[in-house]
């Protein structure tokens, strides 16, 4: 895909490939279409992070609890999205022993109860015993932090979906 | 459900039952989330309907832009989310002759490329004749208007969605 093509997607289109940048966000993806003519790649990931950065904090909260629980139960009813099985899958999620799962699960609820939305982690630049380390530390943070921690976390995953899209389709990318 | 049964949702066991109440866009369920207690339904629906107005205007085309066509390529592909399944059946977009499916999809194009978000229109408040005719008549305004036109049936869409919840589970509405 070359930067005209990027340009001349129709929104149903641009939604076939950039429906899910953010986690079951579509709207984000269909306000950053009425930005387009983007100059490059760039300027529609900038374009996504501003959109991001323009919300109400319970906006980005709703970014975050959009997010399913690291090796949770869309996970083991595999209703994940294709990216975030993807993802856990790479950071060795998918093959816990009962243990590790038994550990994630209730750091995972503590977290939930401290700051009423998931823990979100890029996965993707993380592996089981980094994210359980991360997931120990983070909720120490206070709400305000924790906050803007998982909004950065929601952008280095949209990153990587955004090159992984652009690699599959364009050995360099825009 | 009573009104302190809404208030002690998690964020999760809202998302089941007030995820959809704006057409694939559970990020304004999880924003209104944050927003607890509510003093009332109306309230709750308060919230959305703030939380829409305050998105910029390429915010609420995204909103748009998650809806489906109305009697489109996901009623016949069977891809449609519950309720809009029902929204459109009930309209009577399930049972439409050959020429009336060929005269929406020609209006259901032009408008999205003139437009470049779908026609909306709170299917259950209409029926096949009169959707038509709208049809027909709001490709004719401009994108402001079109845009405030569409998101104000968004809302009429999410009023009756939040009504069904409510009466589905307790008789007399909160």
């Amino acid at each position: 895909m070359d930067l005209h093509t990027l340009n001349t997607l129709n929104y149903e289109e641009f939604f076939e490939h950039f429906g899910n940048i953010v986690e079951k966000c579509p709207l984000i993806s269909g306000a950053v279409w009425s930005r387009r003519p983007f100059s490059s790649a760039l300027e529609l990931e900038s374009s996504v992070y501003e959109f991001i950065d323009s919300l109400p904090s319970s906006g980005q909260e709703g970014i975050l609890r959009c997010h399913p629980d690291l090796a949770g139960k869309e996970l083991i009813s595999r209703t994940l999205t294709q990216e975030s099985m993807k993802e856990q899958n790479q950071a060795g999620l998918t093959s816990l022993s009962q243990s590790e799962r038994e550990t994630l699960t209730l750091l995972n609820s503590q977290y939930k109860l401290k700051f009423g939305f998931p823990f979100v982690i890029c996965a993707k630049m993380s592996d089981k015993n980094k994210i359980i380390e991360a997931l120990r530390s983070r909720i120490q943070n206070d709400r305000v932090e924790e906050l803007g921690t998982g909004i950065a976390e929601v952008k280095k995953i949209c990153h990587l979906r955004l090159q992984d899209i652009f690699f599959k389709t364009c050995p360099t990318r825009l």
